[in-house]
């Protein structure tokens, strides 16, 4: 079996479960509580909101634990439009349906809303942004980088045309987090997920500069500051705090090693199999490699990969099922090139050993769909 | 150390912590994605959609997998009101804050709210709700059992006056579950928590009769029926199956065994403290002793005991930190009633040689606090 499907979830590390373990049976006080298994709950949460904000560079009262990027991004856009009752919105097109949904229901709502579609190679033009702010600008996402491109936006130029406008600039970075140094001088407002970088699934840390008027999505309780309320996930908030403090500390060795098996699949794929091309160019995390192969349908190569033992996805896995080609692709070069397009994703745990035996498999994919 | 905080969490269960764990390291994937690691991943959760569907009686379409208590409160009564985007609700005086500040928030975007008080024994009349009910009523929500007193509310008759009259019943069970075999029977609408039955923190599930119309609150992605978006947490998922099962299952024996370590308690506290009074009467859960002292703020006999190592609550650990006191005590007994309130809360981890302990330690902290 090989995973190559690494940007839709990660196996759960070992050394983070070993860090989870002891809140799971024997700290497992509620961490509102006053008495000693409340505070020592507490003083965990505490030990990971203050490495996040060290991290980060930014306060720990700065940072809110979620259930994830989905709920993350629903509190940033919403809480903050909500908390001003009206005006416009800007989102770029290529951004995860979390945020792209939760925009076309702050349209519903009657918030105005602009969505500034990407240029072929999959990047959204700090210039685009400028020229869609308007006064009654209250809200701009790009997302760091992009979860089926791997795409990386310019996210520091856009912040600087944000900030010189006063319009709250906010980033998901539940793809880029595994590979990109995070930080508060990146935006008002990010995400990133814990189940990305082989966290657990279910945790989330949402990083809002203090000050920020937000309204809470998820109400009651008096925890997160009251802006979200529910018992926190002490496990999963110790998993999300040492899979982080891993991810960050290695990605210096870890980024090359995983480049270099992508470029390695990338050039041979391109080089070797007719009619394949790579969605997308720029800065790309080393992690992707979005590929169209003209004349298949990509979720023929994903299924026919599948039997062979190997995953890999068409789009996002969140919106696998949607009977419409994926979003970001079709903005970014068209529908057919939309259809046939398959995301490869790469992590720590791939091997080069593994690179020939899906080269084969691709291969063989690709032209018996041809033949039929 | 002696934990009789039971109903703000428990420990998790090794049984269950065992069931968990495949799904962190080894069956990771995403239960959206199309390939072999997702379809494992979607068949784990589907087996415990089925399993609690079979337990409660109902389809498994109509099960929900949410961040927990408070996310499934919130998307009961935001999602079927904004779905109305009008209209008149009721709840109960002493509702969980996850219930009751979503109903506050509703009232501030325009919708009518009843809250019907306790009696003081800690009851919600079925007529009183029969007359709150007007024309324009869509939903009402009244808990199980509360999370302070332990006092089971006559949810199956309140249920009956709401079906009678169209109005869509609610109740959060979160507090019952692990008690009280739950059903499609008792509301159009319920949830439980798994951290409350030796669960995992971070996941619930929730029940909405089919049919129903309801907004999401966390908007993005075609998870759970394109009700609540973000990537489901497969490993809580399946933690949350196990402790449920193993909770309902062992009910028949658990339940005499906690009832009667927490009589054995009650019976000895309010015959051997003088000015000790329990707050509440009429059916209780096994769980639940709250108790107040005569002359003695509650958070000072939580301290105090904190301080010989035993773990008891004044309110609900969500709202620890609060300056109020609980206002679940207050609306049925009064203010001073509820400052000198404590609750004790058995399980089944808990054995009859603690009593004496708790005992003996309480009395020396009630009567040093008195003398101060």
């Amino acid at each position: 079996m090989i995973y190559l499907d690494n940007a839709a979830t990660t196996s759960l590390d070992r050394d983070v479960l070993a860090a989870m373990e002891p809140y799971f049976t024997q700290i497992y006080g509620n961490s509102q509580s006053q008495h000693s298994f409340g505070r020592q709950a507490a003083k965990a949460v505490q030990s990971v909101r203050d490495s996040i904000a060290a991290r980060n560079v930014c306060s720990p009262e700065e940072i809110y634990f979620v259930s994830g990027g989905t709920e993350g991004d629903n509190l940033a856009i919403k809480g903050l439009c909500h908390a001003y009752g009206r005006g416009h919105i800007i989102i770029s097109g290529i951004e995860h349906s979390a945020l792209y949904d939760s925009a076309l229901q702050l349209k519903s709502e009657g918030y105005e809303l602009s969505v500034i579609p990407p240029a072929p190679e999959g990047i959204i033009s700090p210039d685009a942004v400028r020229e869609a702010i308007r006064p009654d600008t209250i809200f701009c996402g790009v997302m760091y980088a992009n979860n089926e491109t791997g795409i990386i936006q310019p996210v520091q130029d856009i912040y600087s045309v944000c900030r010189s406008k006063g319009v709250f600039f906010y980033t998901d970075c539940v793809q880029a987090a595994p590979y990109m140094p995070l930080s508060s001088s990146l935006a008002d407002g990010l995400v990133f997920s814990a189940h990305k970088l082989y966290g657990p699934k279910g945790i989330a840390a949402l990083y809002i500069r203090g000050g920020t008027k937000v309204k809470p999505v998820i109400t009651g309780g008096m925890q997160e500051r009251t802006l979200r309320g529910g018992t926190l996930n002490v496990p999963g908030i110790v998993g999300l705090g040492a899979a982080y403090e891993k991810c960050v500390s290695t990605q210096e060795t870890v980024n090359p090693y995983i480049r270099s098996m992508r470029d390695t699949f990338l050039k041979r794929v391109l080089a070797e199999i007719p009619g394949s091309r790579l969605n997308g160019s720029g800065p790309m995390l080393p992690s992707h490699a979005n590929i169209s192969f003209d004349g298949c349908a990509g979720e023929n190569i994903v299924f026919s990969l599948d039997l062979k033992g190997i995953a890999v996805s068409t789009g996002a896995a969140c919106s696998a099922g949607a009977v419409t080609p994926t979003r970001v692709i079709s903005s970014m070069l068209g529908l057919p090139r939309a259809k046939s397009a398959v995301r490869f994703s790469f992590g720590r745990n791939n091997t080069p050993e593994e690179i020939p035996q899906v080269l084969d498999a691709l291969k063989e994919c690709v032209s018996r769909i041809r033949s039929v």
